[in-house]
């Protein structure tokens, strides 16, 4: 039988609370619903367990971990499955350098180490790695803040022989991936576009983050796409009441032979922390398995899974 | 200079009107708009001349191409552009096998042999097939009547070193394109397919016809999805008012991590001949050059742009 | 205190589950979600009684009530609710006029019966009518059979005091209703309707039905739209996957001032079953109310709530 | 014969353009598309005449109007009609309310003031009104800034016998008015609103002036609904490859009996300027009409075509 992965997290939002829910339900019901792979690198997702937790917010902290990934602002639904108590107390998360030391020995025991923090705090992401290369754990970017596109941090890890996947996740089914897809096809099937839009509106708390703080995460989505200079992006919306979910718009005007006019008009609606905790299960077990075969550094495997990948820009 | 390619064409409807225009479009602007590829086998899209075309409606026959094209129940729009007279008057189609040698005798000094016909109606286009290797002509059927999928014309055409493509035109960007797609994108994310459907209105003859006779069309669009079983088709709808113009609806539901819900929805409006003439003007090219190769037989450079090629079921 | 209306019900299908289910979600929550009126003529939607159920399904016959509205070919949902037994054994339905007098000895004690069979059985639902007037009982006709709009009919329960609504529901928020609420204010705000088409599709065994035999439905809805020459209607679709969903796409196309083109692209999706018996509890009201006021006949209140209420064309 | 309506007008952008170019198209084929109403007060389409131009733009004064209504930013299409030359060079506009004297004597002769430039400029807005008053000329509000509803203005044009109406044009066929009536018809259906969204993209330069400037703009259009609280708005978007349409994406989510889920989506594209001029052909009619009947001040004539009709909230 496998040893269970140790996994600790940093970050206790909505993308957590769909990871540590989406777990217990594959274990109460074997459900492969929405996964990608059974097993990977031998790996099936009821090998994962989440050891520790590190969080910012009072509320959370000192709470079980399956209390705190339903406190507010978090507002990813309850899954219809029995959660059984982790027994994993929220930790105090790191908010000076100085801490390093402390996280680290949180992390003694653990195998990976997953940074599912906001965006846009560079410090404290290099702090957490920082803590991960001391304590001997893999590490796993799911920020835009860059850390494996660094080729200093890259290297450190491969040197110690820990694992280090990343930047920046790519959901695993969200507005970019549609929207490039169809692009793509009319391009391959000799269409011309003429001009396409996409517009973004969701409701949670990472969400309204974006939508304070626009400009960086526009252009990533623009990086994103084939044809990006036919493409307009509307301001992301923040709006409450979609909750988790996640809503696009997408439309593409097109020619086609003789200059006649296509159309595409597409309504995607899709939980983004399931987005996300669908991808992340691939990359604790991708980084597990580096880690337990003792390979460092990146795995290739991954870049599917990342927007931004080592050697894309920073 | 390379010397155009002489086609004749069986079926004078939105189709061929279609090919017709937009060639005559390609040649005074230049424009390359809704082309999938400047040059097949060196040749391009001004290199085609259309030089017979055969046609069953007493109405149409003896008109010079350009103005039979217009005929009701033709509806596919005048394009923007001059139209110079062709100079072919159209010629009376075959209703008896016994003519076979009236039409080859009109085949002679075309290289290509264009048949789009309605689908449904093997015996004639089998007569067009046989009256194509009496002339010596490469053959390519775009309908649904098993031609290219029947070994014993295959062979025959092989050995007289005559192309033969088909069967059953994929139209350049249709429904059955990008729902595959969207289902196959959902597969490779590892989401669960739940249900899915698919709405087809169109306001051409040709789709009148379906409409008539949807129970092969209805298997054969299944057929070019990924999964099936899943999908349900709604009736064709007929609808005058679309003209040339072809609309779908598609709906996706599915299950990302944790059984969340995703949903996709889609519309998709095109001008249906242009998605046939955007594929039949590749179709010829691939024709003429292995004909001027010296290839006889089918090309698997065609492939792409057939939903039946040979190996496929009958 | 109020006496609770005794209703007896014809068809044991979809609707009866919706409005069976409903009204004890209704009398446990307290919830008004989705009524239209808290009060109808003094009643609630507590007020109102199953006492006695019609089908003609061996496998519904003899069952509890609140055991026979989940058996196939329904498939209404399962609300949140509990559903106390009723102790309203399902009893066998009439397939012959000379049971109307056994029919009618059940009703014996009612105060309406709600004829909620499928359309396209006139003889049944005459049969039915006739049990009503013989048993003293208040009639409501959900079907497009001719009974409230037959003035003979009107006329014999005008004269025996007894109430009669009909024909043929209206759905509470349905596909004509939002199609030609846009139609109407597009011609109030002086735009020029260019075309315009409907798309219906459903999963229920009505909606089974209507696809069988779809062509005086389709005049019907046809009927409900205010401007239906410029109007087109695909197929009905029966689609299993949608269960007791309805899902309908409306596209309209105008001209504004100066001819510019204005669109709509709408995608309704309901339950029809809900938007059956959100009607239907209100009929029953007032229908209860005229009774014990002992208004006879037709009550103007429920014009609003039918297709082919009396004076329109059979 | 009718004498024709001699009309000024401040604002050479495109909803003028769509008023010039309209008029045009009607004299030259009669057609009444997008036309309210042939006759308001006695007076068609025809019998308006722009007579005087105002504009700020250095490149559009002293063109003539038919030239000035193409200039960059403007993006309104050029409609499919010769255009006369009008023989209106632009004037220069107003930018210090010194200059009130020189537009009144512009203004000499003229009937009506058509108000027809950006809205956030009230004093501009009550320059024109003082001039129009000193001209002896009717006063037309199409703007936000309030003049019709402040009443002291409304007391002057009363008193002096000239029409005022505004403030702020309902546009002909826009988002608030397909919203509102969706929603309202909800609620008398007896449907449960849950929540609503509104996204709104567009490509003029009226539209990018309100996507700097959203905050009144956005409260404006809640105003619009009937059930604000649970409707939120997306960030407008200006997306310049819609040019000079709209495009909007409506989303209803509700209840219907039994708690049930009941969805609407629904895509809006108009073009936003007709919107516009059909409602200011209308707002020229009644001023003038009310002027040649010596009626001053307000008419309700005007209030379905008005967002902030006198008594409503500055």
């Amino acid at each position: 039988m496998i040893e269970r992965v140790r996994v600790a997290v940093v970050g206790v939002g909505n993308n957590t609370s769909a990871l540590v829910q989406g777990i217990a339900l594959h274990r109460q019901t074997g459900s492969l619903v929405g996964v990608r792979s059974p097993l990977v690198d031998g790996l099936g997702v009821g090998d994962i367990d989440i050891v520790a937790a590190f969080a910012v917010s009072e509320r959370k902290i000192g709470s079980d971990l399956t209390e705190a990934i339903f406190m507010a602002p978090n507002n990813f639904p309850r899954l219809d499955c029995e959660l059984p108590r982790a027994d994993v107390p929220v930790t105090r998360g790191l908010v000076d350098a100085a801490e390093v030391d402390r996280v680290a020995a949180v992390l003694a025991g653990a195998e990976v180490l997953l940074y599912s923090a906001p965006s846009g705090r560079p410090e404290t992401a290099k702090a957490y790695a920082e803590a991960a290369c001391r304590a001997g754990v893999a590490f796993i970017n799911t920020t835009s803040d860059p850390i494996a596109r660094d080729p200093r941090w890259m290297s450190r890890f491969a040197a110690a022989g820990l694992p280090l996947l990343g930047d920046d996740l790519a959901s695993q089914f969200g507005t970019s991936v549609v929207h490039d897809t169809l692009l793509r096809l009319l391009a391959e099937r000799g269409l011309t576009l003429v001009s396409s839009y996409q517009v973004n509106l969701g409701g949670t708390e990472d969400f309204r983050n974006l939508v304070e703080n626009p400009d960086s995460k526009k252009q990533s989505k623009l990086n994103a796409l084939s044809a990006a200079d036919k493409v307009q992006m509307a301001p992301l919306g923040y709006l409450s009441q979609l909750k988790s979910q996640k809503v696009a718009h997408l439309n593409v005007e097109a020619q086609g032979w003789g200059g006649t006019a296509v159309s595409l008009d597409v309504k995607l609606k899709v939980h983004d922390p399931s987005g996300a905790a669908g991808v992340n299960i691939d990359l604790i077990r991708i980084a597990a398995g580096a880690l337990r075969n003792g390979h460092g550094g990146y795995s290739a495997e991954a870049t599917p899974l990342l927007k931004s990948p080592p050697g894309t820009a920073v």
